[in-house]
Order: C-alpha cells, then structure tokens, then sequence
C-alpha cells in the first residue's frame, strides 16, 4: 500500500484542475492521469522518462528527494506527469517554471522547460495534452509571456498546436557549458 | 543618512566577491561599485535604468519590496548593478537566475536576464563588467550551463566577450504573449 507521503505533490493539484478547465480541448484516454509530480514518481519510471530526453547521470533516492524538496519550498516548479494508470508508469512529463521580473509591472514570466513522451507512449497526444495544460496554468497564474528554447524540428509542432511564435529579429538563444555535460537540453 | 534596512542587499555579496576573484580583467572606473541589488535602489533610478529595455510599467515602492522580498526568499536570484558612487545612480544592471533540474546529476541551470546599461554610461566597459561577473557567478554556483536569448544584434558581443555560443540545430526561442505588454524582452 502506498503510504501517504510517498503520495506527496510537488504543487497543488488545485492549479491544474484549474488550467485543465480553461481548455476543454485537452483529451487524453482514460488510462492516463495527468497530475503533478509526486515523490513516489522515482519508483515509476519518472528519470527514466527523463533519459529519453537528456543525460540524467546519477540521481540517487536522497538526491531526487533533495531536489523535490528545493523545488517544493522554492514554489515556481509546475512539474507535471502523465501517469499510465494501468501500470503506474510514468509515460510523459513537461515542467512549467516561473520567473519573478521587475519589469512589466512586475509581473511574472514562465517557462516550459524538459518536456518529454516515452517512446513506448508516443501517438497518444500525451506531448499536445502536457503543453497545452502548461499553456493553460501560465494563464492561471497570471504570467504575461511563456517561452521555451527548443530543437529545429520541434519548431512546427509548438506553432501548430500552441501558437509559440519565433519573433523577428529577437529569437536566438545561447548557450556556455561549463563541464563534460551531455549535448541537450 | 542611510538606514541599515535600505542598505539591504537581495543577496549575500560575498558570492559576488567569490566571482569577481575568478576573472581579474573585469576591470571598471573606481567611480563605479558592482555590487547586488539594494531594497534602496529602487531610489536611485534602477526601474529607469531597467525602463531602457523594455517597459517597466507601474511598479510602486511597495510593489518593488513586494518583489524584492518574494526574490529574496526564493534564493536564486542574484540580480546585480553597477552604481555610479558620485551620483549614488544606478548606471547598469543584469539578473543572473538559477533552475534546479532532475537532469544532469539533479545539477543547476543558470540564465542571464534582462541586462541593461543607462545610455548615459554607454561605452565605460560596464556591460561587459556585469555580463562577465555573472558568467563567473554561475560558475561559483556550480551551474552545469549557463544560457540566455537576445536580439540579432547582440549576438556577436555574446559571442566575442564571453564565448556564448549559438548550438547548431537547438537554439530557438519561442514566444507566447498573453497580454498587451510591450514588445521586448
């Protein structure tokens, strides 16, 4: 039996609630729970969904549990899953980030970071449904611009089906690595 | 005189003195003190410096506290300025922000936001000073990569001054705005 700490969100379930009913368009099949991440997700294939993306490298229990808990207290960490409730597997997960600015009234800005679908999931609109809702909570939370960084061949699919727009003359993003880090993201 | 409390830093200056030890060619006028952002900058013409680069709208004294006191809080924000010590004015500024990530070893992602030097100080070295001490920041902080997105016409001074690099095949930025805000950043 799953205790209940195990059970422990990463953020309200509340908010999602309410972003998932800004946009009534959101279907998935009824195996799939789309929720916030929970703590018990380490034991559900949540980093080895993550690896499909990037290097995950080595992310002990303590380590997972270290960083949950900075994301918990810090408040600005939407992660948000897609669990196969059929297995209680982890089929996708995308994180919205917000970001407190000064400028425009200070307001707050968000960002859809790490958005990833196992292959073993892929064609069940899981990627359009975890965008969407993140689409839908930067709404909720007020934020005035959602952005993200992302591959070439991902360009179409965020304009399709979001409406993400490659402004001209001010979308380049850059990078420094510091270490022998993997190539993305 | 001064009060203690308005003299409060947004973070603790020792980091940035840990910075500004890894790379001695940043070099500024004595004239000029880099140092964090102070609850009483907001008297001495930091939203003016910031109203350069995009719009800072109506941001009251208590709306500022309210920011500087949610940004203090959060920990991961080491928005830094440059002040003219004759003139007790803000002559430029930049936001160095970290992320806490599951990827790479549960390791830190740092950004550069919103980097402004008041036309009035143009041409005395103090982009490069703050750019440059943020870069340093970050890897103090023991960030895996540090990223940022600018307009066309600052790639090359990213490029030249401190080896940002536009990654083939994975550097776009996309944009969605959900107000009237202004157009840029």
């Amino acid at each position: 039996m799953t205790s209940p700490a195990a059970m422990e969100y990463l953020f309200d379930e509340k908010i999602l609630n309410n972003a998932l009913k800004i946009d009534p368009k959101i279907t998935i099949k009824d195996n799939f729970h789309l929720r916030p991440l929970a703590r018990n997700d380490f034991e559900h294939g949540f980093l080895a969904a993550l690896s499909q993306l990037t290097e995950v490298g080595d992310v002990s229990r303590e380590r997972f549990d270290e960083i949950f808990d900075k994301m918990k207290t810090n408040g600005c960490y939407y992660v948000t899953v897609i669990e196969d409730l059929d297995t209680n597997r982890i089929a996708g997960s995308a994180t919205l980030f917000t970001e407190y600015k000064f400028i425009h009234g200070g307001g707050l800005r968000a960002r859809i970071e790490d958005v990833v679908v196992d292959n073993d999931y892929r064609g069940q609109n899981l990627g359009v449904a975890l965008v969407q809702t993140l689409k839908s909570l930067s709404q909720v939370l007020h934020c005035y611009k959602l952005t993200l960084d992302c591959n070439d061949q991902m360009i179409s699919w965020y304009r399709k089906y979001f409406d993400f727009q490659i402004e001209e003359g001010r979308s380049n993003f850059m990078t420094i690595r510091f270490s022998s880090s993997s190539s993305s993201p």
